[in-house]
């Protein structure tokens, strides 16, 4: 592994456990074994670093969901699309909680090109939704709710998943990719029964 | 609104907008128009208020789950917990997002002590499914992963709910509410068409 690369990994464990604000050049050197100014001849500053490691793991979201042929039908491509999604959790989990946690402590600039790749990145899902929806498959509803959906329960797996424990990437993928397909294919609007309706 | 209030309200804001990390014991000062050392005649430490911070919201969502009748069916009772859990989110965004976010930066002894609230309060999720699967209103599946899914769904929302934005606390719960009381009926395992089988 290059140094820089190092410096990125030691970097995204860093700032996963103790936050960015919390992790100093200090840290860093000593974690990759560097004297603090040499820090300097690899990376610009702490908040490049941050920028870099956050836009790598926007780079791992992207090249799933890229992945997932576009002629598949949607029920096939949703289910790709949560097996991209928790793969990049699961292989990469300190750079996506720092993906997740860390990136608002980017400057505005940064932050706007992180959220033109998020929004890039959610709308494979909000439109793989929308075509299920216009073809039947999925009942009448809002699609950009039902991707907030998916994407809030996929998401927040990182805050509780160990790599460690029972649970594999397959069986994880397979079950939440269950319970996001029935849930699209089921949720309707619950008739509220009129009080002394017949109906 | 006492002092103490008015501060811990502040400073909800300003650890959930910069961090906790990047808010200064000054900065908070100042935006409750105290000098820096007087703050200390109401608090004694930056980690004791986030502290208060996150036990203030880990109150506010046992006591919605508290509230909900332990006679209801699971559906019902699922409704119901899925709307107090929006409800505290939408209601008390800074310090839900305090809570999500900054709860990892308090000390091990503080961590604890929220760590078995949150536990308590998974535990409400956990064992309203566990009674529909026992009584085969969902079929047959894993009571923590599912419980998982349920909670990330509902966490994650404060990651994206505008309060000013066209969903209401209402519309929201609603539609929450229909798509996963849709996954946990209608999941099941998928099952594999093994290669020229005709059935």
């Amino acid at each position: 592994m290059s140094r820089r690369n190092e410096i990125l990994d030691r970097a995204g464990e860093l700032f996963s456990t103790r936050g960015f604000h919390a992790t100093s050049m200090r840290d860093l050197a000593e974690a990759v074994g560097l004297q603090g100014g040499s820090l300097y001849a690899h990376i610009a500053s702490k908040e490049d670093l941050l920028f870099e490691i956050v836009n790598k793991a926007a780079d791992a979201f992207l090249r799933q969901a890229e992945l997932v042929p576009r002629d598949l039908e949607p029920e096939a491509r949703l289910r790709a699309l949560v097996r991209g999604h928790l793969e990049v959790i699961v292989r990469e989990l300190p750079r996506a909680k720092v993906f997740f946690d860390e990136w608002r402590f980017l400057s505005q600039d940064y932050q706007r090109r992180i959220k033109e790749r998020r929004d890039a990145y959610e709308a494979y899902f909000r439109e793989t939704i929308a075509t299920g929806i216009a073809q039947g498959l999925f009942p009448q509803q809002d699609a950009r709710l039902a991707s907030l959906f998916v994407l809030s329960a996929l998401n927040w797996v990182y805050q509780w998943y160990h790599p460690d424990g029972p649970l594999g990437l397959e069986a994880l993928s397979e079950q939440y990719a269950n319970l996001i397909l029935a849930a699209l294919r089921n949720a309707r609007p619950e008739p509220i029964a009129a009080p002394g309706s017949g109906s």
